[in-house]
């Protein structure tokens, strides 16, 4: 297996743009990328292309065929890949794969959405048809999880509210997030309630945008002249009916994130910075404990103790994650990993982390309770 | 690279199945693959399933995930890939990517599909809103090239008729095709027109249904005791504003033939089955071409030679093609490969060809003129 480094990275502001199309977003993403590793389309092998929404959306299949084309490539291999939230990052762990095995030398990867719905619309991820009729929609179910967590670990409303408010200050920080602006613990509390004890500011917004890296071989990457980033490990792992005992963990995440820490040869205390999918305030506590950021049931802790804060010991999404920086679903996953790039090189501004040389990024995607989910993480080293 | 095996090899019938699921009908195409390699569920490393239309009709994402879920394979990496008509082909490429280089050594490939539309809905395949409100959809526009290469070659009616009654006299001898009803080339010349020269019978229907394959090692392979089939080859490309010039030929299908062949050492002279990607009569008359079966411009004479007939020189479409197994969009690309994978082991009953050595199978996905699509080329040898 060989070594594969990300030279290039890019996304597009997050938000609402009604008034651009998917090939538009990506194109932005792919172009600034490209540019970043100073790489010219012709040279790129190979294009994988993460999306969840554009067939069921905008009835546009073939998006990774428009959206590379519209940067100048073509005439390669252009493969559409979908996991749900966890699209963007299955397209990088397939780019992986294509350079690692020796198949391309260059590929590029890009995660790009539009999460326009009709009013009235929930998304129904998998046959859950039924569950989403009885109101057993991400909210719900995501609110019965931090109920549980309440009620077994002692976590509070508080803590949950602080991871909401700890992102929101990262992503005041962040010219690319969807939400800048600063908000207080009692600002999350006393938002609409969405579901019981999850509150508008608990929640990740639905958003628009896109996001691009360029992966090479080590061959290759000898002759970039910036700071080459290594793919330490990328692993994705699929899980089910795993809830069924304890709702408050996720099965899945605690087996990518040990394939990933054994295939990087490092433990999660060597993490310098690491992306999670904090799509609601408790996800993010849970995922502390799921990564092993803490012991179990201590996620609410953890925060408390400002641990996860920009100037803390494992600092926890300092692009301000997906509650701040906005939740385009298959692009979710590159950007996070964009992230994790430009933190390591040391271009992240005034949300830079001091010094990191090990980053982590954690996305997972799939159903509610009782079905399918896929988890993916990816290690990062400054080489 | 490694050396990769089809092992295992499936496919549900063809047709309208209103009353059966994704699940369901992938359900029975894997278990069945199973069965057919003797592997346990659990031997299986990954999954990767293609798909087009689940997420725009059916509301349905993380396919594969329900699909192998129901057969009993999680815990591994499961994919979903969409590149419209090449879906199911794009997942085998993905799939023999992972056992090629070295990431795991036994996968399970699978294609479902169902292709239920809302009435007075018109597949709209990349961003081509604008031309599909000008009636440019794609028996209008595969007309035209019908019409083009007629004129340009003195490719006639009857020429064209005969690959549907070639192919429906195949899907006769086949028990999983939707249509096993043998038609004279009158009654295929007399059928309701759909848009000139391209009558009913000239083109292929939507379908419902699913195929899988299970792909192994070399190592793995050993301890199989049935007929091994080798993927010789294995290329997915993609191609842009090709037809500009000259639409009756594809410059994307031209490329991934060349590589293909490169890639397994032989030419289109030694291939002893073939199944291409007739959605219309006119498409199979240009693959013929396109893939080197004859020159540019004599597909239709050789047709009528007889040479891609069952007992002729290339059987082309044993299966009976899509014009009569049917079309169940990203199940078409494995099952081509599934009827290969019979052929060359001498299993496909009263539609056999005689001893052959070497298959190819070849798809198509994506949009109207002028836009993007991608060809993958699959050939397989008796090992």
């Amino acid at each position: 297996m060989r070594e594969v480094y990300i030279i290039g990275a890019a996304m597009t502001q997050f938000g609402k743009h009604p008034d651009r199309s998917l090939r538009s977003l990506g194109f932005e993403a792919c172009l600034n990328a490209l540019r970043d590793a100073g790489v010219r389309p012709k040279e790129i092998e190979a294009g994988f292309c993460g999306n969840a929404l554009a067939p069921a959306l905008q009835g546009e299949t073939g998006v990774g065929q428009n959206v590379f084309w519209e940067v100048g490539i073509n005439e390669v291999p252009i493969v559409n890949l979908e996991n749900a939230c966890a699209s963007g990052s299955t397209a990088l762990r397939e780019g992986w794969m294509a350079v690692a095995g020796g198949f391309h030398d260059m590929a590029i990867v890009a995660g790009v959405e539009k999460t326009v719905m009709p009013k009235g619309t929930m998304l129904n991820v998998g046959a859950g048809e039924f569950e989403t009729k009885l109101g057993e929609v991400f909210p719900g179910y995501f609110a019965l999880i931090a109920k549980k967590h309440m009620e077994r670990y002692g976590t509070t409303s508080e803590q949950l509210a602080k991871v909401s408010v700890k992102n929101h200050l990262n992503g005041s920080f962040n010219p690319y997030a969807q939400f800048q602006k600063l908000l207080t613990v009692e600002e999350v509390l006393n938002s609409p309630m969405i579901a019981e004890p999850l509150t508008l500011y608990s929640c990740c917004p639905n958003s628009d945008g896109a996001a691009a890296l360029v992966l090479c071989s080590a061959r290759k990457a000898r002759r970039f002249k910036g700071q080459k980033i290594k793919i330490a490990a990328s692993v994705l792992t699929t899980g089910t009916y795993d809830n069924e005992r304890d709702i408050t963990s996720w099965e899945v995440e605690r087996r990518a994130a040990e394939k990933a820490y054994q295939m990087a040869s490092l433990g999660p205390g060597e993490l310098n910075v690491v992306e999670v999918h904090d799509a609601f305030t408790i996800s993010e506590i849970i995922h502390y404990e799921g990564l092993g950021l803490c012991l179990p049931g201590e996620g609410g802790r953890l925060i408390d103790k400002g641990t996860t804060e920009l100037a803390g010991n494992i600092p926890v999404n300092p692009s301000g994650g997906l509650l701040s920086k906005g939740h385009p679903v298959g692009a979710s996953g590159v950007a996070q990993v964009v992230e994790i790039v430009w933190q390591l090189r040391g271009e992240a501004g005034k949300r830079q982390v001091k010094n990191p040389r090990v980053g982590l990024a954690q996305i997972m995607g799939g159903n509610k309770e009782g079905d399918t989910r896929v988890c993916t993480v990816h290690i990062l080293i400054k080489d």
